[in-house]
Order: C-alpha cells, then sequence, then structure tokens
C-alpha cells in the first residue's frame, strides 16, 4: 500500500497512463497544495503536460510559487465533473468526475529549459495559435517555471449508472445521469483588435470538453 | 495584511460576500487541503453553501474526511474557469476564471444538525428531486458531515479583454477572449429505471452554468 493506493472506493482507481494523460490534457487548471506557516493553500494555476510531467508557471512574486519552486512536498490535483448521479436514495447519489492526484516536489527551470516549457506551455494552452510574442527577458525574469514530475500518482474515475441498493429499486422516483459538458463557446475579439484580423482557423480545433 | 488579503494581482480580488455566494452556489466541488505526516493532499469533494458556510460530506472510512474532523487547519478552493483570455503576447495571455479560498478549520455535525446538513446537502446538489430515500441509520453512520465557516475568505476574478502592451497591439495577431461554457447535457435514465417514470421536470430548471 503506497500513497497513492487508492483506499476509499479502491474500484474506481485506474492505473493506466494513458487514462491520466487524457485527464490531464483535457483539464486546464490544477489545484496545488502550499503549506505556509501551518497553513495549507490550495492554489489554482494553469498548467501543461509535457510527457511525463507537468509544466506549471508563476509569478516570481507569489509566495506560493517561490515556496513550489523551493522543492516543499506539494499535491497537484486535477478534476474534471463529469456529471450528477441520480440514485433513487441520497446515500447513493454521487458524481461522474476524473481525478488525479500527482504528489511530488517541483523543479524550477531555468534558462534553455525554461524557455522551452513556456513554449510548451503556449503550446498546450493556445493550440495553433503561433502568432504571439514569446516573452523578452524582462518578463521571462518575471515568471517562475516549474516541472512537477509524474512519478507518484494516483487516478480516480467515476462513472457508469446509479448503483441502488435493491431495496430501492422499486420506489416510484427517477434515477439515472444527467451529464455535465464543458464546451467552447464562440470567440469574442478584443475591443482594440485591428480591422481585418479573423478568427484563427485554429480555434476551431480546439480539443473540445476542456475543462 | 491578512491571511487572505489578495497580493498577487489584487485588482482581481472582489470583496462582496454575495459575487462570494455567486461562486460557491455554481460550482460543484471544492478542493481541500489536508496534511498528513508532513504531505499535504489536495482532496476534490462535492459540497453545498449553506448560509454562511459550507457543508461537506464524506465516509467515516476516509483518512483524509477524518482527519478534517479533527478540526486540523484546511483550506477550500473553489474554482471555475469562464474561458481563455488570447493576447499578442504569451505573457498576458491567461484565464478568466473565479476561484475562491476559505481558511478555517471544519467542525464535525453530528445528531440532528447532521441529518438537516444531509438535507440541505441534498437540496443543493440534487435539487427539485424530492422523491429520493433519506439515508438509514446505518447509512449516517458511515457518513462525516462537516461544516467549514465563511468567515476567513478571498475571492478573485479574472475577466475582461486581453490587456496588451501598447507596443504589442500592431501585431497582426488575434486577440480576444474563448469562454469555456458549462452546461446540462440531456439526462440519461438508469438501464433498470421502472417503465412509466418521465424526467423530472425539476432537472430543466437546475442551475446554468454549473460547474
Amino acid at each position: 500500500v503506497s500513497r497513492t493506493t487508492v483506499r476509499r472506493l479502491p474500484q474506481k482507481q485506474v492505473e493506466q497512463v494513458q487514462a491520466l494523460h487524457e485527464l490531464l490534457d483535457a483539464a486546464l487548471v490544477a489545484h496545488l497544495a502550499v503549506l505556509q506557516d501551518g497553513q495549507p493553500f490550495v492554489v489554482p494555476t494553469a498548467f501543461a503536460r509535457d510527457g511525463d510531467r507537468l509544466l506549471l508557471h508563476g509569478s516570481t512574486a507569489s509566495r506560493a510559487f517561490l515556496a513550489l519552486a523551493d522543492g516543499v512536498p506539494t499535491c497537484a490535483t486535477v478534476t474534471i465533473v463529469d456529471g450528477v448521479v441520480v440514485a433513487r436514495s441520497h446515500f447513493e447519489s454521487s458524481m461522474h468526475y476524473r481525478s488525479a492526484m500527482v504528489l511530488g516536489r517541483c523543479e524550477r527551470l531555468e534558462g534553455e529549459p525554461e524557455r522551452l516549457g513556456l513554449a510548451a506551455l503556449a503550446a498546450r494552452l493556445l493550440p495553433g495559435l503561433d502568432g504571439a510574442r514569446p516573452p523578452s527577458g524582462k518578463e521571462l525574469a518575471a515568471t517562475l517555471v516549474l516541472s512537477l514530475p509524474l512519478a507518484e500518482w494516483s487516478l480516480k474515475v467515476s462513472d457508469g449508472p446509479p448503483d441502488d441498493v435493491p431495496a430501492d429499486l422499486d420506489r416510484e422516483v427517477w434515477a439515472g445521469v444527467v451529464p455535465l459538458q464543458h464546451r467552447w463557446g464562440a470567440p469574442v475579439p478584443a475591443p482594440d483588435l485591428r480591422a481585418g484580423i479573423d478568427v484563427p482557423v485554429a480555434l476551431g480545433s480546439w480539443p473540445a470538453g476542456r475543462a
């Protein structure tokens, strides 16, 4: 039994690394733990999976990111809610979700690895949008880029229909799943966008179902 | 400067408790910090706002919930991503989001307050679905219900168009916002649903935009 063995509802644990990657590639935000003066904080942050690591970026003025850059133990949890499970009892009602927990310590990237890390973040968070200006030296100096290895992790996936106890099956009440969908809306141009610049074709091929 | 003063991007801090309530009432899942043996964990959990407290429920077999029930310091973070901000530089690109952070210690509810807490959770997570069976004594005994006061909190909201530096405004590149929408899909009846039970009308009035 390791720290990432799922003890509660172990039937929901998924061991396949491909399923982990699929969730991480569908999500936009991770929630990271940072312990400061005995108080744990949970900090939401955009991230990108790059092979077998997570890339994160934040400000050099952020206390939380400075602590993470120091290599304190952290946990990055990534969750997507896919629906609500309506059972015939409150107890069996639940949610469809995918949730990954990654334990470890971040490493700060500097120099060329930092530049490459930021490029990988841009490619994942802004796919196909190649015309934006990469960071200047001053912007790089204000940015912390961290890498968290996908070494110690667990994945829990809850799906399927409600699992009611037999005695409840005769109740005159609806049961099933109400899916929750995450979709891109129509792009809204900036008010100061120059005339004659169309919405990039790439936006239409952004991964559906991201959350 | 308190522990919940937003130091990074303070212009995004929102002080109105009504905005806090709106976010908490739109979200389904909070990410809670639990420190165990020096390792912080971030645990996703369904929650409900009930007045000026958050209600959480979990299993009496969950180490994380048992620790929270003991009143260890925690942080509950609730985040909804509302879109991606595409700026003319990578540095100014960001996201639209609403994120609340609640610091404090949970209190375990027992007896009548536990029963009322579970009823409030069901009313929030399964609104309008009154026919499901409330918990039995055995189910109650297997359930931890926790309350976290909305006393020490911060709220950050990022919205609006990209805020590019003047030198980038002439770039031949699109800028704007791509909204991310969260919507209910068509309800999927359980395979063992009895014939003649229609989808409840209440599902059609579930709060839109929950995530």
